[in-house]
């Protein structure tokens, strides 16, 4: 039942109202990682430079997930820095160093091609494809991508698009590949591009998740403090497909579970910098915050 | 069971990216009384101009709306004229008349006074606290407001919802009164001013509700068409407070079904400009609807 994952591992320095850090530990497929751990077991693809600390490695592997594909590359890490105002739901990029990220190819590790649930986080659609064609039929291709790769490498990402079982983005995204502005058309436009289900990232407002027959939506959390908003929405795609894959069980009622998961763990995330909340979290804090997502948003049917 | 609600009737100049329309019948009190409608009788309180169309008086009598309190002034009927580019959340005002309004001071008839449920839209703070200083104690108050009055009447809202069971406003305007960026700390800030429950009202991410010891979060029905979003809040108001009086069961788990029965109204009335949708809807529409929010934020509980 393990996952797959491809994405970055990097330094982030982010300031936002209420803080601000210097290079620590970030990157899609580290958030990613870090919350599905919470579930089952990860390899990780992605590359670090040689600055990259023993102890965030130690930390990985403490948390069970498997670093065989993580390579170390002559050079520096990838390194992103960014603001956040008072609308925490907008990052602004102040700069990105993609350092060894440049020249990146995946290679698969032989132990990881087997792997059931695949998770191609934010990267450049050509080299997510190729990381498809280097892994045995996954059971779950799950996919994430961003505006910089719509709007550059579109005919790349719609023939990525074709293999991917669900794809998970923001509501801007959404808008933006679909070239429509209403989200519920929007969805129909994308699921006619492959995917079988679309995943939609609303921020502060939860999630809704369009299949060909069915309409799921939860509210996010509603927390007194969110920290920084970094690494969410990995962390909410790392829960969605981590339940998904510790349960083996794709019916639409599992994958309702799934997202709340999902939602619960970038619940967490959102408390503090970096994964510092991942951290500390237990498996009994997940489960109470579940329970809690049950009771805010429970209601008695009509008959 | 009845209920008495003070506010608008208008004419509406509108022009959405789908169309436009001139002087349509709009306002509050009239979005209000026509959702209520479905679920039980009100009692309508607001004025008009000597322009205001018999055929307009007689949908609302249809609809079994009681209109002794609908006041003709010498002149003419305020007028409102907006605009709504792609993201249908925001209004931009071109144009408000406020004509009849101007000099309005509500009175409140004899055979309202024992009206049990009290809705006071979006009009002066000082003429809503007017109009309750003239009924008799009523089960439940609910108040909307917006930033005009938050802004330039503050002391005399504050003043107001001393008295308010439910205040009904949307997000910005729950940061603003608050005074207090984050949704959950603004809440606590405002059910220290009275209210015992505060209902936000979020477009097109639905609506979080806020009680002293439970929150609620219903995402809205997500529409294939949003047509015009004028007189959504309103709509949303009649439709909770309606059915909150037609059923006379004012606990948490009644409430939270109210919240949805209010979304579905709303949802209904974003499809057509004016009340054209709401003029055509049954009782059995409204029930499908919710079944379908049920479908829509249903999940499976863990253990």
């Amino acid at each position: 039942m393990s996952i797959l994952v491809i994405g970055s591992v990097a330094f982030d320095s982010i300031e936002t109202p209420f803080g601000k850090v210097d290079e620590v530990l970030g990157g899609s497929a580290t958030y990613f990682s870090t919350a599905a751990s919470f579930f089952t077991d990860v390899n990780l693809v992605a590359v670090v430079g040689e600055d990259f600390p023993d102890e965030h490695r130690q930390m990985l592997v403490d948390r069970g997930i498997d670093l065989a594909g993580l390579k170390t590359a002559p050079g520096k890490t990838f390194r992103w820095k960014g603001r956040y105002g008072f609308d925490l739901n907008e990052a602004h990029t102040l700069d990105t160093q993609l350092n060894v990220f440049e020249t990146f190819k995946p290679e698969i590790p032989v132990r990881y091609k087997d792997s059931e649930y695949v998770f191609l986080a934010n990267i450049d659609p050509e080299l997510q494809l190729d990381v498809l064609n280097q892994v045995e039929k996954p059971k779950l291709i799950a996919c994430d991508t961003m505006n910089f790769w719509i709007e550059g490498k579109r005919d790349a990402l719609l023939n990525t698009l074709k293999h991917v079982d669900v794809l998970v983005i923001n509501e801007g995204e959404v808008r933006q590949l679909a070239e429509e502005p209403n989200l519920r058309k929007a969805a129909q436009v994308i699921l006619s591009m492959g995917p079988k289900s679309l995943v939609v990232k609303r921020g502060e407002y939860g999630v809704i998740m369009f299949s060909e027959h069915s309409i799921f939506a939860t509210p996010a959390y509603p927390l007194e403090e969110v920290f920084d908003p970094t690494g969410a929405g990995d962390t909410f795609a790392g829960g969605f497909i981590g339940y998904l894959a510790s349960t083996r069980n794709l019916t639409e009622a599992n994958i309702r579970k799934a997202v709340v998961f999902g939602s619960v763990m970038a619940s967490f995330t959102v408390e503090s910098f970096s994964l510092d909340r991942l951290k500390q979290l237990d498996y009994d804090e997940i489960k109470a915050r579940f329970k809690e997502m049950k009771l805010l948003s429970d209601f008695e049917p009509i008959v």
